[in-house]
Order: structure tokens, then C-alpha cells, then sequence
């Protein structure tokens, strides 16, 4: 199968960091989350990718395991995960890394344990951190992480949302514990960086599935347009004191927090802002250092880490959630419930459009570092 | 009326500590909770109890707010927070200080909206952080933080349970969000310092109320035996490795964490033993440097901080919970599904018993940093 991977060569085109000892000690640990760098570190200015970095290659094909699909990849997404893996996993001697969280294609195999799909099935899933990623023709995925794509996107629109859905579903329902459902009248969520990309899907499904008044913040005109049509109520500017501007809308504390991006700078306001007993749920890397843990003993708050490759990582029991989740998500976006987010289709997936979209968005966190909003998901489709 | 309280003498009496600019101001933020010190702080040798400087005083009565029943107080407990809050706020010159968040008393007037309550009713409670506590004759508290007392215990036995029955309850139920009723089978409640005030609570609730299996810790023969007797269906000694004990009962990962004590000595090893989308509750206040929130990240774990003054201090709308929880643990009482943590009665309430009480709380506190059980509650019950 064709596939674009990266390989073991530091001295010549890994960034530098890999080489020093400290951090050659979290790469030898798989996955990245366990020792998140902060956004300073992950972008590093040194830290440039090499353009012969992502290669394509040729691997033989992948056969499944008892719980496995094998899948025809149609199209992906690339999210920041793809650039974090790359920058701090380096692949044993001589084997290849593939990156990809985000994936549509067609069930080509199954495992004898793999139920409920048949061989044609267009499926959608993210997959697990800890396994060979998307970006390649063929695919080995649990059954239990994968769910039918919805219908009545093509498959580049499709491949936009595993990754960010899931992550926002989790967040809402199973670490708030949110209730889908109307009782949560006059309760407000502050969703940090709405207009990225799981903001986008968590304003949509939050919107779709709650009563919630949904409060988003994002910086640039183009940003905040974006995070209302994804179904934000309001829109403030996260680059200017945020109480002043909830003060305006009559909003003088939030029950609910989901902090996407930059928590660490804006900690102490979201730990002000938050109600009594209130909660924040957050998915980045802050910097330890900024977070005063002990600021949030007063009002009896909580905090809660969403991370969307927990389950396939430890094989929870309830690992099939996801592809529950992904099922729901399908039915929603073929109800017209929800929209794609995919901004952009840079073309068929090799290494070219890959290393393109990688550094795309490599600049987009760097603009979101500047405070900048990027809005939607770069896919790539198909293969030359 | 009668009081025992203390005063602004700082120069005579007072701990050294708080001449400290440092904490001087923490002190003007007339709670504790805001900025806990570290235990190691809290047990300062330097910081001795002066014999002198709890008093026995006279005030003049006081009368009933609205919202206020005015309490002829019986019995009251003495609790951390007290010996907290008598080295960490310093009255306004010329004023008083009145500790004391555990009490029982009778009805001796009600503010135009107390509603609910007679005079002479036998009521329990454990009051608000912000308003003179209960080591007086008379105390003013709000209704919503009320309920009748259990009509099986006298005063002394009840007065050790307000506290941290609406601690336990309320990390429990309320941060937890643990269900009452028989669906947590086979899951895992591991509580840290069960033999400790809110630790014998937690577990009678715990093992009443759900299904979840109990494993307390406790380091020393009696502790271990006293979290039985509350309902821990496994003891385990906190001064060992943790891990090998559970493995010894054939428990590789707890669900959920009641950290009641020392969340900081024990905090890296409490992550390890979380399953995957675990939650661990705390009441203490850890050293921020002990603590790696990213380590929470890879399990998706949240962390729930309980102060069981959060109502009362902000006027949660839901403040009235508190009333209804005690109003269940009286229930519960009553149908002697839980029994008194009163250990100890020192006597009539004045100055002199209650300095023996906070020497002997600083004594066990002191203890418990070296690994000791602390067992029951110290109460005094009386006017001379």
C-alpha cells in the first residue's frame, strides 16, 4: 500500500530537541499526552519541518487483528496531534511512523470479532494514537472506534469531524456529564477558542443538544462570525478582559468551562468568572507554572482533562462510545443538525499535501499564540 | 450571652506569622480557604497555642436576620477549621473572633422568612465560615443550613456530625456526582485517611447509600479498625505503597478517590492507581509543588475540589441543599443506619476546654503529618 510516514534519521532531519536526552526520554513513551510540551516548546521557531521530512512510501499491506477493520482510506484531516506526534515520537530503527487522526474510507476486511460492519461500509473514525495513523491507503482500526459516515457529506466533508467531534461530545457528556436535554435553562458555557476546530463542533452539538446559553470567545471578526454560525449566543474577544465583556451581555458568572486553547493564560479569569461549584474542562498543555490549583478550592470548582485517545489508549471497557458517539454524530449531520467544518481540500493525500498541510498549520497555532482564531479543518482526499 | 473567642493582640499573643505583610493580607480576606497554607505551615512548631488566648467573654445577644434562626447552642464540635482560622484571622481591633462549625442547639427565635422551624426545636448544624461560629451561648445561622436534629443521639453525640456529614455528602453526591442506589457494582472508592473525621462520614454514607466497594487507608492498628467499624470493606495502610496492597486484593485500579489527607504526599501514586476517566475529590490543601495536573491528561481524570463552606460563604441559590442533606442524616440517624463519631466529651464549653480541644486537634494534626490515624471527633457539651 502507499502510505507517507517519517523514519528514524535525527541526525538529519528531526528537530534538534529529539536529540536531547530529556526529551529522547518522553519520545521513548509513545504516546505525546503523557508528557505534554507547552505551546512555547511545541513551536519552538527552530523547530521548522524539513520539506523532505514526510515521505511517501511503500509498505505491505496491513492485515486485520480479531477486532480490526481494515479500511480503504478515502480522505483525512490533519489536526494539531499530526504535528505534535511528529515533532516528539521518533519511530524505532528502520520502521516508519504514520500520522493521521481522522479518517473516512470503506471497510475492505474484517476481524472475526469485528461486528456490525460489512465489507463496502463507509465508515468514519479517529482511531488511536498508539497505532499506525491514517495517512495511507489501507488502515488497520477497532471496530468499537468506528462508526457508518454520514450520507449526505462526500467523504473530504466527512473527514473533518471524527476527531473534533468526539472530542467535544466527551467533553460535554461524559466529563462535564453535561445532560442532553432542556434543563439546563439559564446556565451559561464559556468555550474558550470557539472558533477552532473543536470549538466548532462542541458550539454545534452543545447548541443541538442543550439549552445551555453558549458564550464563545474568539478574537478576529472572521473568528467570532464563524463561532456564531456554529451556534454560539454570544461572542466575546478572548484578547481583551473577559468580565467586562459578559458584564455587557448581563452574565456575571459561568457554570460551565470548556477551555480549548491557552489555558494557562487565561486560568485566573476563568477561575473568577466560574459560579460556585462550577466546572472547566479543559484539552491543552498548559504551562503547570500559570494554573493555581488551589484558587479553585474556594468555590468547590472542578477540573476536568478531556482527551479523546483515553479510551483506545487503556481499551476502556466502554471504548465503544466512540463509535456511539460517531453514530449519533452521523445521524445529527444527516438530520442537518450539524455542519462540516472542513475549510479547506488541499488535494490527494502524499507527502507534498501533507507537509502543506502541516505547516499550515503549524502557522495557525502560531497565529493562535499571537491570539489569532483559525477557523475550520484542512482535509486532503483521494490519492494521485 | 456567653462566648469564648479571641481578639486582635497580635503583638502579645497572636502567632508571629501574622505580623507578616505576607499574610496579613491573606488575613483580611476573612476566610481561610482562599490561600490554604501547606500543613507544614499549619503545624509551625513556633506557632503554639498561647493558654491565654481563647477567652471566656461576654457579648451582647444577638438577634435574627430574616433568613436567621437564633440558636440556643448546646453542644459543638471542634474541627481543622478552627484551629485553621485562629491562626489565620486576626479580628478587626476591638472586635471578637467566635470559632465553632459543628453545634447543636434549640430554637430561640426565627427571622420573618425562617421558615420551617418552631422555637424550641432541636436543631443541628454547621453554620457559615463568614459569620461569628458557635462557641457561644447564642448563634445566628441561616435556615437554609439547618435541620431538626436526630432524635436518638443527645446533643454531644450529634454535634460531632454536621460538619463533615455535609462534607462527605457533598463530595460524595454533589462533586462526584456518585448515585445513591445499586449501580456502581464492582467499582472502586478508594478513601484516603478514612479514619479521620470526614473519612468516617464518608465511608458510613458511602457504604449506606451506594454499592461501590470501599477501601480505606489508615496507618495505625485502631485507624484501621475504626474504618471497618464505618463501613471500609478493605483497610490498607497509607505509610506503605499503596499499589502492591490493592494488587494484594485483587484491585489493579480504583474509579474514584475521596483524598482527605496528605493529597500531596500521595498524590502521584493516587493518578496511577485511577482507571481511565477516574476522579479524585479533595478537601485539603496540597502543596501546588507536589502536584502535576498534566499528569491528569492521559486518563481523561478530573479533580474535584470540596469545601463544604462554598454555600454558605457565596448564597449558592441551592445553599438550602445543606438544610436537606443534615435533614437525611438525621434520617439516617434515626433509622441507625449511621452512628456518632464523637470520641471524646472534654466537657463544658469555655475557654479552657476549648483550648484543650484545639491543643489536642494541633496534637493530632501533628500526627497525622507523621503518618498516624486521627479517630473521631472532640466535643464539649454545656455552660457551666
Amino acid at each position: 500500500m502507499r502510505a507517507v510516514g517519517y523514519r528514524h534519521q535525527a541526525s538529519l532531519d528531526h528537530p534538534q530537541y529529539l536529540l536531547d536526552p530529556q526529551r529522547s526520554r518522553d519520545i521513548q513513551q509513545l504516546t505525546a499526552p503523557q508528557n505534554p510540551l507547552n505551546p512555547q516548546q511545541f513551536l519552538d521557531p527552530q523547530d521548522q519541518l524539513n520539506p523532505e521530512y514526510l515521505v511517501d512510501i511503500e509498505l505491505p499491506d496491513p492485515s486485520p487483528g480479531a477486532d480490526d477493520l481494515l479500511v480503504r482510506v478515502e480522505a483525512v484531516a490533519v489536526n494539531p496531534v499530526d504535528v505534535k506526534v511528529r515533532r516528539r515520537e521518533l519511530p524505532p530503527p528502520g520502521g516508519w511512523r504514520l500520522l493521521g487522526w481522522d479518517a473516512v474510507g470503506r471497510v475492505e476486511a474484517l476481524g472475526q470479532r469485528a461486528g456490525g460492519f460489512s465489507v463496502g461500509d463507509r465508515v468514519w473514525y479517529a482511531g488511536a494514537l498508539n497505532r499506525a495513523g491514517c495517512n495511507a491507503e489501507l488502515q488497520l482500526v477497532d471496530w468499537r472506534l468506528v462508526a457508518r459516515a454520514p450520507q449526505s457529506l462526500r467523504p473530504a466533508e466527512a473527514a473533518a469531524l471524527p476527531l473534533t467531534s468526539l472530542t467535544a461530545w466527551e467533553l460535554l457528556f461524559d466529563r462535564l456529564r453535561l445532560s442532553q436535554g432542556a434543563d439546563a435553562a439559564g446556565q451559561v458555557l464559556l468555550v474558550v477558542a470557539g472558533a477552532g476546530g473543536v470549538g466548532s463542533m462542541l458550539l454545534q452539538l452543545a447548541r443541538q443538544l442543550t439549552n445551555l446559553t453558549l458564550v464563545a470567545t474568539a478574537s478576529q471578526p472572521e473568528g467570532q462570525a464563524w463561532a456564531r454560525r456554529c451556534g454560539a449566543h454570544q461572542v466575546i474577544d478572548h484578547q481583551l478582559p473577559l468580565r467586562p465583556q459578559l458584564a455587557a451581555l448581563g452574565i456575571d458568572a459561568v457554570q460551565w468551562v470548556a477551555s480549548l486553547s491557552h489555558t494557562d493564560q487565561h486560568f485566573d479569569s476563568l477561575v473568577d468568572l466560574l459560579a460556585p461549584q462550577g466546572a472547566l474542562a479543559l484539552i491543552d498543555d498548559p504551562n503547570p507554572a500559570a494554573i493555581d490549583l488551589l484558587s479553585l478550592k474556594r468555590k468547590s470548582l472542578s477540573l476536568h482533562w478531556e482527551l479523546m485517545f483515553t479510551r483506545s489508549l487503556f481499551q476502556t471497557a466502554d471504548m465503544a462510545a466512540q463509535g456511539a458517539i460517531l453514530q449519533r454524530v452521523a445521524e445529527l449531520v444527516d438530520d442537518n443538525r450539524l455542519f462540516s467544518t472542513c475549510r479547506q481540500i488541499l488535494g490527494p493525500i502524499n507527502a507534498a499535501n501533507l507537509t502543506a498541510a502541516h505547516l499550515q498549520l503549524t502557522g495557525q497555532l502560531a497565529g493562535q499564540l499571537a491570539g489569532q482564531s483559525s477557523i475550520g479543518k484542512i482535509v486532503l482526499e483521494g490519492w494521485d
